[in-house]
C-alpha cells in the first residue's frame, strides 16, 4: 500500500526535487502536481532531467485522494494557499516555506520537521514545517551543544550558499555572468533563518541567550551550504568530537567526520556532515548539506518517511554526485 | 541471493562511481575493493562523500569468491593485471578499460558491452568490454542510422568532455586554474576511441565506408559528454525522429527527445538522450551522457544487470542533479 | 587633441566594455553616455567595477559635440535611434548592433569594421558597422584561405560562446543555476552571423559557392569565443602555416599560434588567435576571441584608432586575465 | 631613461602576472627573465597569453645591468637565492615571497610594501616585502580603525581565496574536478599571514591587544579574495563610512564603496575595495581584491612606481575583466 502524494508548487525547484526524489520512492504514489502555470504540460517539459522517467502532466486541479501534501510555493505562498484551499482532514501537510516555522506564527500542531532535533515528534505529527536551508545547516553544527547547554558564548557563523538556494527566479544576482567566479555578502546579521535557529537552541536549552552574528554569502555554485561555525568553549577536541558522534549516533543522515569536509562530499544526497576542530578557546564547527535536500525536498522525504513509519532512509539513497 | 562483486583499482573515478552505485545496489555485495596504493584504508576516506555509507577498507588481496570482478584500472593494466592474476573460471568480468574493446586486439569472448548494440549478446556474456565515454555518446547518435543503412555521408561531430573524463591524475589541463571558464581542442581527428565507433558502426552495416571526422573538446565542467553530430541524409525531420525512437525503444535508458536537450538532463544519471534535427540537407544529431555512468561505470552495472538477469534499470534509479 | 566620444546604450554589456577602455584610453574624451533608464545615475554604480575609476553620469540628452557616436544598443535598434535622432555631419558613427553589416541593408557608406578584411577602408570610413562576436571569431578562421581561393569544399564550424555573448537579459539560459556546469547548442546551421560572414567571404573571393555549417554552442564560462573550424584541403601543414602568418604579418591583434590553443589565451585582450592542423585530407583551423573585446568593444575601440591615425593598439594593450 | 627590471621565478603564477604588467608598462624595460627550468624557451611559451606581445626569452643567467630585481620564488627560496647570489649595491628589490615580511625575519632595511600603511617609507627604500594576499585583503579591513585606535574587541575574518592563490602547483585541491562547485576551510585560525597582519596593526597601533580569528577559505573561483570582518564598534554607520573614506582618501587604488560589493568589482585590477556597515554593535567591513595583483605583483609594481617617482598608477590602469 503506497503513501498517495499531492505535490503543489510542483514547477519551482523545490517542487522538481521533490518529483525527482519520489518517482523513484519505492513506498510512493504521486497523485498529482499541482501547477497553475503549467496546467497540462508534461512535468519532463519543465523538469528537462525527468525525460523517460515519467508521464505525469502538471494539473490545476486539486484531489482530496491522498495521504500526504507537500506545499512547495513561495514563503507567504503556502498560509495563503491553506487558507484559500482547506485541506481535508486526515491528509498530512509537509510545508517547505517558511511560513509555518516559528511557533508564534504556527497553529500549535505544526511541527518543525528538524529530525535531529525532533524525531519523535515527528513521527506523530500531522503538520509538518520543513526547516529552511541555511537553519538546517546551522543548526546541525549547533544542536549537540545546545542539547548540553554548553552555548555559553556568542557565535560566530560565516555560511555560503549555492544559486539554487534563490530559486529559479530571474535575478540580476542569479544571472550567470555576474555569478560566475564571484562571491558576495547579502543580509549580514539579518538573515529571516535567524529566528527558527534561535527558537530551536531554546528548546534544547531555555537558558540560552548568546548572540548568533551570521554572514550569509552567496556562492558561485549551484547546490550546497558550507557553514564555518565557532565560539568561544572549554571542551578539548575529544570531548567535543565524542559530544557530536553521540548526539548524531541515532540520525543516519547526519555523521560527523574525523578529517576536514568540503562541500562535494554531500551534493546530490540528503546528508549532513560536521567536523569539529578545536583552536585555543575556540571550537570551529564546520557543517555542510546539500541546500535542496537535506536543506529542502530531501528532508521533507525524511519526515514523510518517519511519519508513516517507513526506513527514514528510504527514498533517500542518493548516489553523490562526488565531482 | 546477492551477486557478489570485487572491484580492482577502486581508488580511481570509476571505481569511485562504480562504488558509489555498489553500495545502494540491492542485488549486489560487495566482496572486496581492490587498491594496492590504498590497501587497509577506509574506502571512505579516499571516497570521502561515502562517509557513513560504508565502512569497507580497500585491500590488496584478491578472492575469488566472487560472482563478477569489475576492472577499474587504467589502459593497458587491465590486460597486465588479467596476466597476472588468473582469474578462476566461472567469474564474470566487466573491464572498464579499452583494453578488449577492439575484436582484433580482444579474445573472441569479449563482448563489447553497449546494451543499445549488443543487449542480446551481453545477456549471455562473461567477459565485457565496457565502452569509452565518447564512444557511448557518439554511438548513440549514430546506432539507428547505421542499423538502417543510412550512413552515406561523412559524418561530422565535435563533443565536449568534462574534466573526469580524463581521470583524477594531475595535469596542466586538470588544474582549476586554467580549466576554469577555458575551453579546448585536443586529439581533433585522432581520438583513440574512432576504432571502437567504426568497429560497431560496421557491425551493423558492414558497407559502412564514411569517414568519422571528430573534434573532442575539453569543457570546463566536471561529468558528462555532448556530442554535435551531423551528417548529410534525405530523412525528413519526422523520418528521423521516427527511425530514432523506434530504435531505442527498447531502451530504458535512452531515449529521444522531441526538445533541444542540454547537457545537464543526464548528469548524474545513466541515462542517454539524443534529439534530432533536419537543417536543408543535413541531419543533426545532439547526443548527452555523464561520462563517468552512461559512459563507465553506470553502463558497467547495466551490463551487469543485464549478464545476471535483473531489472535492467536495477540500481541504477538516480536522481538526477539537474542544477 | 583627444577625440571627443558619444555612447548610446551605455548601460548594457558592450557599453560598459567600452567605458572600461575609453575611461583609460589617452587619446579620448568621453563627453557623454546615453542611457535612458539610468540618466542621472552614476556611471559607477551600474558597471560597479568603474568605482574609483571615473565619475561620469549617465545622462538621457545627447550632444553634438562630439567626434565620434558609439552605438551600443540592441540589434534593430541603431536604425531606429538613428531614425529619430539625426547625426550631425561630421560626427563618425561606430554601430555594434547588426544593422547596418549586410551591404543590402546598409547605406553604401557604410564600411564593415574588420580591420583583418578592410583595414584600408576603415582609416576613411565615417560610419563603421562592427562585425559581429562569432563572425569575427569565424572570419579570423577563414579570411587567409577565401583571399587566397582556398576555400574549395564545404565549411564545417562548431563555435561555443561565453554567457555575455546573449547580453545582460535575464533569459533562461542565463540562470546560474542552469548554466553552471552545462553546455548545449543553438540556433543549429542558422546563426545569423553567417550572412556577414559569407558576404566578406565573397569580398575576398567572388566565386566563393560552399556551404558554411555553423553549429553554435553556448558554453559555461562567461567571456570567448573558441570556433573549431575545417575543410577540405590540398595545403600542407607548413604551407597552411605560411598562408595564415603571411595574412596577418601586418595585423597587430592576430597572431597566429604554431602550438595548441586554448580560449584563456585571450580572455580579457583585444587579441585573436589562430592554431592550423592538417589532418589527413583536413585542415583544421582553431580561432579564440574575447567575443566583448575583439568581438564587440574592443573591435569597435580598434577600428576609432584606424578612422582617426591613431596607433591601432592605443588603449588596447591590456592585461590578459589568464586565469 | 626606463627603469630596467629583471625577474627572478618568472615561470610562475606571480612571475607571469609581473610579465603582464610590465611588457605594457612605459617605464619599464624588462632585461632579463630568470627561470631555472625555462632557460631559452619563449616567455610566450609558458605564458600563453602573452604571444604577440613580447619576444623576450628566459634565461638562467642574471645581470647586474638592472635598476630593481623582482623575486617571484616561492616561501623560503628567496632567502636562499639572495644567499647565493649577492645582489651588487644599489639595486632595489621587490620581494613577493613571505621571507622579509616579518621585522624580526628581516634584516631592518625591508620595508613592508603596504602602501596604505607604509608610503613614505616605500618612496625611500631600497628593499620591499611585498604583502601576502589574505594579508592585504584583510588589512585595507582593518588600518583605518587600528590607526585611530579603534580596535577594542575581538576581530573576526572570514575570507575566501581564488585557486591562483595557490599557486600552479599541482595539488588535489586544485583539480578541476574536485575544486569546481567546492568550498572549503583549511588553516582556520592558523594562517601564517596572521603574523604580518599582526605586525601592522602593531605599528599602528601599539596597544592593540586583540584577538584575530580567521578563517581562510577555498573558492572554486581563480581569481580574488573577499574578506568579510566584524567586531564590536560604538562607531555609527556614518562615522565608520567617513573614517574610512578619510583614512583611504589620498590612496589611489582603495576606495569605500557606500553600496555592497562583490568580488568581480575588482578583478583583474589593482584595486582593493571596502564596504562597512553596522548591525547592532558590531561593524562589518567587507574587503576585496584581486590576489595576483593589489594582492601580489599588481602591488609589486606599485610599490616600484613610488619607489621611483612614478605616478603610482602607471602601467596599472587595468580594464576589469567584470564578467
Amino acid at each position: 500500500m503506497k503513501i498517495k502524494a499531492g505535490i503543489v508548487g510542483g514547477a519551482g525547484y523545490t517542487g522538481g526535487e521533490m518529483l525527482r526524489l519520489l518517482v523513484n520512492h519505492d513506498g510512493v504514489e504521486i497523485v498529482f502536481v499541482h501547477s497553475n502555470s503549467n496546467a497540462g504540460n508534461l512535468i519532463s517539459a519543465v523538469h528537462t532531467d525527468l525525460l523517460g522517467d515519467t508521464e505525469l502532466r502538471f494539473t490545476d486541479e486539486l484531489s482530496s485522494a491522498i495521504d500526504v501534501l507537500f506545499l512547495c510555493v513561495g514563503h507567504g505562498d503556502a498560509k495563503k494557499f491553506l487558507a484559500a484551499n482547506p485541506i481535508a482532514a486526515g491528509i498530512k501537510i509537509i510545508d517547505l516555506s517558511q511560513d509555518f516555522r516559528l511557533t508564534e506564527a504556527a497553529a500549535q500542531d505544526w511541527v518543525y520537521g528538524l529530525p535531529e532535533l525532533n524525531r519523535d515528534r515527528i513521527k506523530t505529527a500531522n503538520f509538518i514545517a520543513n526547516p529552511g536551508c541555511f537553519a538546517t545547516c546551522i543548526q546541525l553544527a549547533l544542536l549537540p551543544l545546545a542539547a548540553n547547554g554548553l552555548l555559553k558564548s556568542e557565535v560566530h557563523i560565516n555560511a555560503t550558499t549555492g544559486s539554487t538556494g534563490a530559486g529559479q527566479s530571474l535575478a540580476a544576482t542569479s544571472h550567470f555572468s555576474w555569478r560566475n567566479n564571484n562571491l558576495s555578502v547579502y543580509k549580514a546579521f539579518e538573515h529571516q533563518h535567524l529566528n527558527e535557529i534561535g527558537q530551536s537552541l531554546l528548546q534544547l536549552d531555555a537558558d540560552f541567550n548568546q548572540q548568533l552574528n551570521f554572514i550569509p554569502q552567496r556562492g558561485d555554485f549551484t547546490r550546497g551550504i558550507l557553514a564555518a561555525v565557532y565560539l568561544e568553549s572549554d571542551l578539548s577536541a575529544e570531548q567535543a568530537q565524542a559530544l557530536y558522534e553521540d548526539y548524531y549516533s541515532g540520525h543516519p543522515f547526519t555523521h560527523v567526520s574525523p578529517k576536514n569536509i568540503d562541500l562535494k562530499q554531500v551534493v546530490n544526497t540528503n546528508k549532513g556532515l560536521v567536523h569539529v576542530e578545536k583552536h585555543g578557546n575556540k571550537l570551529l564547527i564546520i557543517s555542510i548539506i546539500d541546500n535542496l535536500l537535506k536543506g529542502a525536498s530531501g528532508q521533507a522525504v525524511q519526515n514523510m518517511n518517519l511519519m508513516y513509519g517507513l526506513d527514514e532512509r528510504q527514498g533517500l539513497k542518493l548516489k553523490a554526485a562526488a565531482f
